[in-house]
Formats: structure tokens, sequence, C-alpha cells
């Protein structure tokens, strides 16, 4: 493989999270499903930002987060997301490129404004996010630059991308790009929900190109449709290459066609709020397969790149995640 | 004394906080001075913010993390402060009521943004504040609503509100209500180098018209130019009705005429970010003497307050300060 400039490119919606406490009782009066992530317009995210409580306010985006990951584990990394000029697309930009990544998309001058999403975190730490899309409806296929998916040993994409029309163009451009290349392709379910709504495309499309699959339990059962997770399991092997199974605090599991690897989860003193946990864990795994790590050694370092954003608000590191790897030998 | 509708009222500079962190070299190199706030302009903030890491936004604001902290204790608090009518100034009004506070000053249609610090936390926790000051220096007296000043226990006032030209006068006019309708003003000193440029202002206003005096050992060493900590208690003392001193880790020490109180610091597990520990200390004991707590119980409550927002990034509390208190029987 002729040398290359980045780990991992990431394609994805460029978000700008709101993040608030919140109890049981207030989500159910605000009827916002628990622990996963609903799409909202524009007045809805009115009136539940409104409704809800005091926030922090920091860039997030699942494969946004996924990538200033591996950029703080000490990899290369390149991100494509559409933002808007104004100020919450001025932060996105900001972070993201701060944080060490590669960020080139134009911004969107007209047109809806940067996405946000409405992120409460109840006592339990789970997270049930508020998605409104804003300018991320705005990214196409011309904002995917053939050089630069050249150029990088992984594509990664979320399933997210498939909410917005152009999402979905762009994510089969990168993906034949990549290919071409001879490189390497990861998707990441994104979310069950998300999984029902495009389950048919996505399933064709793991067959076809994907070499690293991510997914949770729920979003590899609604993949298949499986009954329970071993049957998920079976599904799923030599469906494609790799396949990198979490399961929250019972670890995960690396699945290709011979291999079936289970690792178990790092402790965390106190979990405060678990977004963007997935998305650190892929972070962790394709830095570790990028970087010349077994798959079992790849899966470690996502859980310790996951450990260490669950155990503060928000989806991206704040420790130095090259630090503590290097502490644990990894 | 009169029904009261607020335990205290709070006038201040109305920032949003973006909180980075950066080490010493990064300080160096960028001429931050480090453990103080420094004004700076436009400018300054565009080139620091290119230059800081990624960062979290969250409201702040001196006056404004106290009378949050006031309203997180289970306290009625209203707050006068002064934004523009953007993102951040939309951000501040929603963050400062959903926090529970009142919070009705007019927005600014025109003029400068709302108002800004970069604040860069280092390894030992300490933050160095770079804020400009926007809209903040449209607030004047008009902002002040004298009915509710004589509706407050105590009106609270940072003295960063020097800084902006109107501020001061805000201030005076405020002062002078809240005495006219026999209520209690207090003061918080706010920064040494604040206390530098105001020195014999602060110290005149202090014998004439506050009655709670906040200061920790910088502050008021500079206002009375004391080559002590000793010394500037025995300058205060008397000087003003209560001063209460604070000194980091070794707690902090309650003055009046005739009584002083030691009281020790909380014991933190790990300090993170010393943002607004000043601003939570106060926040505590005001709480307390508006709420029939003598003053050792009220500085007591007010080490509570400050050791839970130095656990965590931002200056806002993140736990229920009211059960924290209870659980504390405080």
């Amino acid at each position: 493989m002729t040398e290359t400039q980045f780990d991992v490119l990431a394609i994805g919606n460029a978000i700008v999270d709101v993040i608030a406490q919140a109890d049981e009782a207030f989500l159910t009066r605000h009827q916002v499903p628990k622990g996963t992530m609903s799409l909202i317009d524009s007045e809805r995210a009115e009136s539940l930002y409104e409704a809800m409580g005091p926030g922090i306010e920091m860039s997030g985006g699942s494969a946004g987060n996924t990538v200033a990951g591996v950029a703080a584990l000490g990899g290369r990394a390149a991100y494509v997301g559409k933002v808007r000029d104004d100020w919450l697309g001025k932060v996105f930009t900001h972070d993201i490129r701060a944080a060490g990544v590669r960020f080139e998309t134009t911004m969107a001058e007209q047109g809806p404004p940067t996405a946000r999403s409405l992120i409460l975190v109840t006592p339990d730490a789970e997270r049930s996010m508020n998605t409104y899309l804003g300018a991320c409806v705005e990214l196409g296929p011309d904002d995917v630059d053939p050089e630069v998916v050249a150029q990088a040993k992984v594509t990664y994409l979320e399933g997210y991308l498939w909410d917005p029309a152009g999402g979905k163009a762009a994510f089969r451009k990168a993906s034949r790009l990549a290919q071409a290349s001879g490189r390497k392709v990861a998707l990441s379910l994104s979310d069950p929900f998300c999984v029902d709504r495009y389950r048919d495309e996505f399933r064709d499309f793991v067959g076809e190109g994907v070499d690293v699959l991510f997914a949770n339990e729920e979003e590899i059962c609604s993949l298949y449709q499986a009954p329970d997770f071993d049957a998920a399991l079976q599904a799923v092997r030599g469906h494609c290459e790799i396949a990198v199974l979490t399961r929250g605090v019972h670890g995960s599991v690396v699945v290709t066609g011979d291999e079936v690897h289970v690792i178990d989860a790092e402790t965390v003193a106190k979990v405060v709020d678990t977004t963007g946990a997935g998305d650190l864990f892929a972070a962790g795994f394709l830095f570790g397969i990028t970087n010349g790590r077994d798959l079992p050694t790849a899966a470690r370092i996502g859980s310790l790149a996951a450990a260490e954003v669950v155990a503060h608000y928000g989806a991206r590191p704040e420790a130095s995640l090259k630090r503590l790897l290097e502490a644990r030998g990894l």
C-alpha cells in the first residue's frame, strides 16, 4: 500500500451539542424518547431548548467525536461535514481543527443554521438526543475530495449520514472512492432507530462495501432483525471483514470470518454521561488497526477511550488519550 | 423588615465562558497573565480563540455564577446584566433563567456582541481569564429596576462592573437604592488587578456602602496595600459590617467588628478547574445569611458550593447543591 496522509477520514453530520441534565419526568412530559437520537425540526428545537435546563455547548457529531478521539490518541485524522457561517459553525470548525483534525469542507453561506443536538442526560447517565440537522442537509458528494479519501487508510461513515438526502450520496461516493483506492471503509450503525429507517440499504451496503462495521447490541439485532445478540453475531459473521460489537458495561466482541474476540469493558468509577461512548470506542479501535495493533488490542484501546468520555459531560475527550494509552502500555 | 421577593439580586457582566485546556507554555507564548482576569479587545479575542484548544461554552460571569448558585441551593435570585440579541446572548439568557433566576434586563439590539471570556485552564487547575466585554459596555443605571432592588434582601455587586463605564453608574444606583430600602449591599472585589485599577474608589465604597465584602487573600491585601493577610484582616475589620475572606485550600475567615471565624475548606478529591470557586463561595454564604444561618454555617455552605464547582470544568454547579446541603445537614 502506498503512503497515506491520514489514518482516518470521517464523514458525518457536523453538530454542536447542547447538553443539559434532565430527570425522567422531563423526558415523559416533553415526549423525548429515551436513549436514542430523534430528529427534530427548528420549532421543536426552540421549544425544547426553552424548556430544558442550563446547557453546556460542546462540539459533537458522531463521526466528529470519533476523529477528535483519533487525533487525541495521536492519530492523523480528517473530517468532512457541513456547517453554516454562523456562531455554532465557527465553534465547530474551531474545535475540530484545534483537536488536530484536518477540516476543510466549505461552510454554507445560506440556508439553515448549523446543526445542534439537544442532549438530555438523566441521572442514570443515559443520553437522549434531539437533533436539528440544520446545515447538514447541504452536504453532498461535491464535498468529498477524492484526493483525501485516497490518502486515508480508513474512510469512516456514520449511519446518521443517511438522514440528510445529500449525505447518503456523499457516503456512497466516499465508499466507492475508498474501495477504488484500495482503502478500507468503516461504518457505524449509529442508532437503532436509524437502522430501522434504513435497514435494507444498510444491510446491502454492509455486504458490498464495508470492511469494518461498528454496532452496539440493539443496532446489530435491529439490522438483522435477530431475536438476540448471539443470533445477530452469527448473522454478521462473514458478512463484512470485521464486525465490532459493543455491549456497554459488558465490553465488546470483535468478529471476523474465523475469529471471535471478547474484550472486557474498562472500569469507570462513576459514569456521568454516556454521550460519545460508541464514538470514542470507534476512535480507539480505528486508531489501533491503522497503527499496527492487533484486533483485541485495538478493542482495548477503544474501551479505554470510551471509558474516558463517559466519566464527564460531553462527547469529546478531556484527558490526553495518548498519555492514557502510554500509561497502559497499549 | 417587610416581605421580600428575592434573597439575592446580583448585578454583573453577563458573559459566556469558552473554556479550554492549555499548558504553561501556551500562556507564555500568548502572553496570558496566569490566574487573573485580563480585559481583551475583539481582535485579541479572535486571535487567542484561534490559537487555543477545543472549547466548552458555558454561561458564566462572576455575579451570574453566584446567583445560579443561590438558586441551585434553593434560594430566590434575580440578575441584572447586558447581553446582545445574538446566539451567545440567547444562551446566557436561557441558562440563567433555566437555573431559576429572574433575568429581565433588556437585550441590546445593536452595538458589540455578547461578552465572552476565553478561559485557559492549566494542568494545576488554575484558570486564566481573557474577557472581551462586548455588550456589557451597554449596561447602565436605567437597567437597575428600583422595585427589584427594594425586593431583594441583598444586592450583590461584582467589582468587575467597574470596568465598563455604565456598570459603575448602575452599581452606584443599585447600592443607593438598596440602602434606602434598608436592604444589604454586598460587594466582591473580583480580581487583584481589578482592585489595582479602582483601589481608592473601592476603598471609599467599602467604608460607605458595603455591608458584606467578599475578597480573596490577594485582593484584600491589594485593597489595603497590606504586607500580609493578617495586616489586611486588621484593616478590613470594622471597615464594613462583615468581611468574608477566602484563602483557597486554607479555607476562609469571616470578620466582623467583634468576631473572627476561621472555617476550613472542604476536601476535594481532584480539583479540575478553579473557575467560579469564589463566585460559588459567595453564593453559599449569601444563601446562608439570607436564610437564617449564622456566619460560620453560611461560610461552610460557601465552602461546600465552591468544592462542587472546582471538581469539574465550568463555573456553574452541575450537582444539586440543595441536595448536597441537605446531606450535610447545613
